[in-house]
């Protein structure tokens, strides 16, 4: 229980790969395919964004969170795991390593 | 040291607000301002599902990272704390409430 | 009747200000707004941009209308002329406007 | 000249491909392919969005004029011609098609 929401979620998002599409809105999701979960993912950014761009705090969190969702499905969908990503941000991290990449890929 | 990678780098990147713009990628991108910090929220969001969508594992596992550094940034930006949106997400994983918010929501 | 559909569909769509949110779906969106308006352009857009990367003409094609016709309904809501839009690409087309423009906006 | 000028543009945009990337900043976004080009269109999509909510007038008709350019662009490098797009949209503007078709895809 001291594991991090996002893994934890992960681990419940993977745990309805394969299940029924009646049974939970993840498993319909995984039954829809890359295209609609990443449709999902894109939508949820988009509407992120709006919110912060609007200055509403408490819409900036629950689509966040709703985003982080539908990342973590397309993760699951795509064989990404998350230590993967996390690897990728620490790396990063070392030596103001991200500040670098980030320039670079402007 | 055992904070999670999420809360670690938001520290780092919440350090970096009022900094000399000069000094960091990240110092530039909160003197440019919310507009410009969710236009690459966007951005990174397109490029995360364009690499689902062509099935290319590393590079969603990249974007990915881009994506959630800026969303972080976002996040600083705007007086967002990551535990109001783990908050979030774990209120939503409570008795699948995720779930009935992610049907509601559609 | 000579005159472009792009034209023509915007003075159709901004003859729904004002009416009856339950009289058509171009009410319904100008009645919940340009977070909302915009948000279905932003969807629309990863729509599209889903299909072209996944190979998809008839999706392309299909997705680009939604993507135009939204487009629109955001331009009237906003009070942007279609002419402006017109002029603007015009202006940029003279003496290869354009590029220039889009190499220094890059 | 009495042509409009999306299809002026996409004539001029069109005659690009297979140019040499380094002649003109169309033929570069041909030479990088359509996932380059399907990033562009979604981070001009997000800019659009982004001005309209902002309710800058005039920063959304610069934007829907990259937006569009860049549409444009996607369109030849999939094979999409703009003549297909206008008769789906003509299709749908047909005994108020378009609404039922938003309706039915929301």
């Amino acid at each position: 229980m001291s594991e991090h929401i996002l893994d934890r979620l992960h681990a419940v998002i993977d745990s309805r790969k394969g299940a029924d599409p009646e049974s939970s809105y993840t498993a319909k999701l995984f039954d829809k395919g890359p295209k609609k979960i990443g449709q999902k993912v894109g939508e949820e950014a988009v509407e992120t964004v709006i919110e912060a761009v609007a200055g509403d705090r408490a819409g900036l969190t629950a689509e966040s969170a709703d985003l982080l969702y539908h990342l973590l499905v397309l993760w699951s969908a795509s064989g990404v795991r998350p230590e993967d990503v996390w690897a990728e941000l620490a790396r990063r991290e070392g030596l103001s390593g991200i500040e670098e990449k980030a320039s670079r890929s402007e």
